[in-house]
């Protein structure tokens, strides 16, 4: 029975994946409906955070809702809001007899009374399965919560020796295909993407998603800087200004190596996204400059691996900021 | 049958890996003899070269030789030495009705005659299987027959973007306890280890093996610098110079940029043995220096990782360099 909610837990994480980058304001959520062992409906937050995970599912399950298992990455929410119906009381009228949820909300408005509602219309509630996972997939919106800004990576395409460009800034191409491909995934995937203003100036980038099918998915353009954006971006005149952005869960830092160190020294960085290609560079440029390391001491129990693999010759590292809270 | 041929020549190789660093000047071979399913001797070249694996393996097995297969990294010996014996001349009177050979001699003075030879006495030979991955646990002596020089290693542990220390040197640690261990065992399985003049001053190094057991594989120790090498130390003026060691066939090169950066613009490195510690380190020592690259097109097609995994919460990477030849 654990081991079946587990596995059903873990696609409404995945179906919550779908939503994020697209669900501002609201969380990206996953539901899955499950009856007799059979899926019934499935739901994630839609484009612009409506309808929620729990309402597109139950549209499709209909009747078959009634005496299914509701798995939620999110506690149903249960504060009302124009902008739809709550979630709690959708669950409840459609006859839902069991709702697993991962991850209470932080949220005050909901936090727990959602669940409590649930129960005291007589449905089995079982609060906490996977939520480390699924606080993962909605990292954006837990931060949000919990620190007050959007959960922020910095992704580096660089050498065997951490390079990312050779001494006169160079840097086509230190990752292949896979790499990249993989790098315009992960744009899709983030609200805004962000790079300082050396390499805007250097690389004139475009920070768009140039994956067919997913070119409508180009995040929105940041630019860390003291003078003024170009057209279509927006400027921010330092790292700890994201917490004012609007509608910014997932931000991804794309460099270079001044914007990169901003991020590092004010640790606001949550994620490091590393695409490493197999060539040694020796001089060049350095993918993150100084930040503000005064002992090697301080540099460790920070951050831990969470993925390593192959992407075509290059290699994806994934590690993620260890925060004892 | 083939599949158990491979399991014997997987074993033989894994016992010549033990002889490395260790049986200059002769080739580290690893031999088993195999009678009815049974495992009859082991061997592998000793200190100094002698006992050769066969004669070791032989010898174990005594009668029980007789109608049995003997796996061997390296084709017998079939030449005339001071030393000891011919290891074809042993193997015919031993008995052994099968010879399965992993690489054929590259040395002149066999080079398929000890195959030819132990054909010719009615044993049946088979040659050339798993002749890369034994190629792999004897490099420093093929490429002594085919560069005429060791295999080099060259050793760095270094952070996530790619330092080996603080801007002011300090480098300790950087990584932990298991991957030092590691470094050890390595440093026990080459003939000699090598550091350039600044890190001998900076760091006065012991380049010593400290593994409880392994004290005496502490290897020779070798200086890259135009000025006089220490008690203890050999100095060399350049790279070029290691072709010229007598009893180096594997030398380990630890550092630091200067020594790394000569080694590879000389493309004199065969493998990157790097402990990966998960730390950002920015503004610090780069571990590798100016290597001569002027497009990043040439630095591609040169690397190929062989391993990459765990030790504590390091990361071990080997790279091989593609040669083409």
């Amino acid at each position: 029975m654990l081991a079946d909610d587990r596995r059903y837990m873990a696609a409404a994480i995945a179906l919550s994946e779908r939503g994020r980058g697209l669900s501002t304001p609201n969380p990206n959520v996953g539901c899955l409906i499950v009856k007799d062992g059979r899926v019934v409906g499935r739901g994630w937050t839609q484009k612009g955070g409506r309808p929620h995970a729990e309402a597109q599912a139950l549209e499709q399950a209909l009747d078959r809702a009634r005496g299914a298992t509701a798995y939620v990455t999110l506690e149903p929410c249960f504060h009302l809001s124009p902008r739809g119906p709550r979630c709690a009381d959708l669950m409840a009228r459609a006859g839902v007899e069991r709702v697993v949820i991962a991850l209470r909300d932080p949220d005050p408005r909901t936090d727990g009374q959602g669940a409590a509602w649930l129960r005291e219309q007589g449905i089995v509630v079982e609060m906490g399965l996977m939520a480390a996972e699924a606080a993962r997939a909605m990292r954006g919106f837990v931060l949000r919560q919990t620190l007050g800004r959007p959960s922020v990576t910095l992704k580096l395409g660089l050498s065997i020796d951490g390079r990312i460009a050779l001494a006169d800034g160079r840097s086509r191409w230190i990752t292949g295909p896979h790499a990249r491909a993989h790098a315009h995934m992960e744009r899709a995937r983030h609200d805004a993407i962000l790079v300082g203003g050396g390499t805007s100036r250097a690389d004139a980038p475009r920070l768009d998603v140039r994956l067919p099918g997913l070119e409508d998915r180009s995040p929105r353009r940041l630019l860390l800087s003291r003078g003024d954006a170009p057209q279509g971006w927006e400027r921010i005149g330092a790292p700890e200004e994201i917490a004012a952005l609007e509608r910014v869960d997932h931000l991804l830092v794309e460099g270079g190596a001044g914007a990169s160190a901003a991020f590092l020294r004010a640790d606001l960085v949550d994620r490091l996204l590393l695409y490493r290609a197999p060539i040694l560079i020796g001089d060049g440029l350095a993918g993150i400059g100084d930040i503000g390391l005064s002992d090697l001491g301080q540099a460790h129990g920070r951050w831990r691996i969470m993925d390593a693999r192959a992407l075509g010759v290059d290699r994806l590292e994934v590690y993620e900021r260890v925060r004892n809270a």
